[in-house]
């Protein structure tokens, strides 16, 4: 009568989702201060200035079709040529408004890469941890995913799981740094090793291995830290782009994939991908916020803000006696569960109104995700919550 | 390499992009006077006031999280809440929040739908003339297509076609009145008679055809005419809906998904949208939207705008001599090819600056469609080209 499977995914939520609705609901109940709710990646630091200004001016100045008319379904031209200008300029990028396709988020450019680039049954290999979704979204279009696992001392690629990993019919690596769940940014040496792993493959095999790379935390690292560019180590690279988390727009769903000129065969990859938007209904991205894009795309989100939080969490829950590695980007600490089943560990949690994700179903059971992208003051009055919690262990 | 079917999709453009694509060089080349636009179903009449009111509203009054923030995968509840009673109040729909899916326009709304019905390889039934993307989403979701032609007399549906194509694969039918491209509004007659025809079938291979009612056009229609709401004559009603064109917001991609209360095992029948709805990448709806929406959801577009292009065009085209019956809603005028094929008229449509869309992809050969939501004066300076046009074939 229905798709089973659907069913299943839709009376299913994802944990993070689960545990996001339960969160509402308990502040209802019990007072929003009761409730220290760290489950989603909903940025809590709000959109640049720049971002409301820009939108005030568009409706004030511009006609109703030239705002909200349909665009082209590859993204308006003017908007393409300011995100290519914009990554050429950064990052010695050479990319032209041919290479960008913008799309309604970057769960949308995943989903549209996938099944651009499955032929049939293909396998697409996640690194541990990994957003949960990938998953998702890697079966729903038709691939057979794949998971490595990672290397626990400080969540780093294991790099030869990966080389083993990889088969004929291997046709991409999702590769999402800075990562959620564990914050970890790959250096310039990880990126090379898995670039020099993928060409040997990708020799071995006779046929191109894509890098698919998530960046939406892409501007969200601390201390200084640099993002290596995978399009300059990698040329079969695509990213999926986000600006939920860089300028706080999560809801608006606007993003782009953008294409390496140096993709094998390039202009038919593109043309895939524009035909697997059309197959799964993304006639184009909302058409407003693309003009928002156009005029903010260097805007910046105030990262600041996000590493105070940091910075107060990594402090307190270490000097506590949680066992977390320090994250050098996106706003996701990934704890050590002091029992062996997360799951019961982050269920006692939930009892002091602490709501933080089991790491399982992001490759990683044992472990569990805070998202620290919350109110200061939440955390601070959370503290003592994650002290007794702690202190139930130690009895 | 890369999937070749989405590779092709994506290089074969639909005939409509294609000819709006086309336009839009063209214009460029020879100046926007030279170009008569007929190709695309994007609205002249500008979005009501309210729009841009509440818009700015929202955007001075709200806080950035509570506009831009993550809203539930099914969209806001006071959106659901808002859609659900104003349908409640317009047609008696007993309809919850929990029967409305807010979807990235109808595009998406049919895409997910037809993901969370089809199980393995089941047909889905079109009836022509139709919106040639249906195609492209049913193969894009794994079903199988299947036409029926229609009485070539009024546009009307085949009765006895739709019967005899019916068979124990059939999942669903897909409706869409008033209709894109004939602008025929389905008569309560048609109604009942689609209605027992899929009852007796249900009944006869015991299980469920849904009917998918694609209504974009819903409130566009003239001359005071009334179009059934299809819940209230058939249980097993699933309304994709969009905003695109009764508020003239197509860019923003914003519409729901309303599962009738009477569908059979309803809640599965809602999980597998959600399911469905995940599993292609639509996080939620645009979230600034779903806003707006709550806000203004019984604005009305000033429909008396496009009757006036519709008098004209309908009037001028027939007193020349071109065959077409008078569109009762949505806004095109599909007229019957002066020669057999259709794809050669509309080349030398072309030739005088007429961009129109022949009728092969609408499952119509031998017609044309002409969109008249433009500019009236663009319907006036194209006069003298459509006299031209059916002029060489009076010669």
């Amino acid at each position: 009568m229905y798709n089973k499977k659907m069913c299943e995914l839709g009376n299913c939520r994802s944990a993070i989702r689960e545990l996001f609705e339960y969160g509402k609901i308990r502040a209802k109940e019990m007072g929003g201060d009761k409730v220290y709710d760290f489950s989603l990646g909903n940025p809590s630091v709000p959109a640049p200035n720049e971002i409301k200004e820009t939108l005030i001016q568009l409706i004030t100045e511009n006609t109703s079709s030239s705002l909200h008319g349909y665009t082209s379904a590859q993204g308006a031209l003017e908007t393409r040529v300011a995100i290519a200008c914009s990554l050429n300029k950064k990052y010695g990028a050479e990319l032209c408004p041919e290479n960008i396709y913008i799309t309604v988020g970057a769960a949308a450019g995943l989903c549209i890469v996938l099944k651009a680039l499955n032929s049939a049954n293909d396998e697409f290999i996640v690194l541990a941890p990994f957003f949960p979704e990938y998953k998702v979204f890697i079966e729903s279009q038709g691939g057979v995913f794949k998971k490595v696992p990672f290397n626990e001392s400080d969540f780093s690629v294991n790099l030869s799981a990966l080389e083993n990993s990889i088969t004929s019919k291997t046709k991409g690596v999702i590769v999402n740094s800075p990562n959620n769940p564990s914050g970890v940014v790959y250096s310039e040496e990880t990126v090379k090793a898995i670039a020099k792993i993928l060409n040997k493959k990708s020799e071995e095999y006779k046929k191109p291995i894509y890098i698919i790379s998530d960046e939406p935390y892409r501007e969200l690292v601390y201390d200084g830290k640099k993002v290596p560019f995978l399009m300059n180590y990698y040329d079969n690279t695509i990213i999926c782009y986000s600006f939920s988390k860089s300028l706080s727009l999560p809801g608006e769903r606007i993003g782009y994939v953008a294409v390496s000129g140096k993709v094998e065969d390039q202009k038919n990859v593109y043309a895939s991908i524009c035909g697997a938007g059309r197959g799964l209904g993304y006639v184009c991205a909302p058409s407003l916020f693309q003009k928002v894009i156009e005029k903010c795309i260097d805007a910046k989100t105030d990262v600041a803000e996000y590493d105070r939080n940091r910075k107060l969490l990594y402090g307190e829950l270490s000097k506590m006696g949680y066992e977390c590695i320090r994250p050098d980007g996106a706003f996701y600490l990934f704890i050590k569960s002091p029992e062996k089943d997360a799951n019961v560990f982050c269920d006692k949690a939930k009892q002091k109104g602490l709501l933080i994700v089991p790491g399982d179903s992001f490759g990683a059971p044992g472990y569990a995700r805070i998202a620290y992208c919350v109110d200061y003051e939440m955390i601070k009055r959370s503290l003592p919550a994650f002290k007794e919690l702690i202190l139930e262990y130690k009895k």
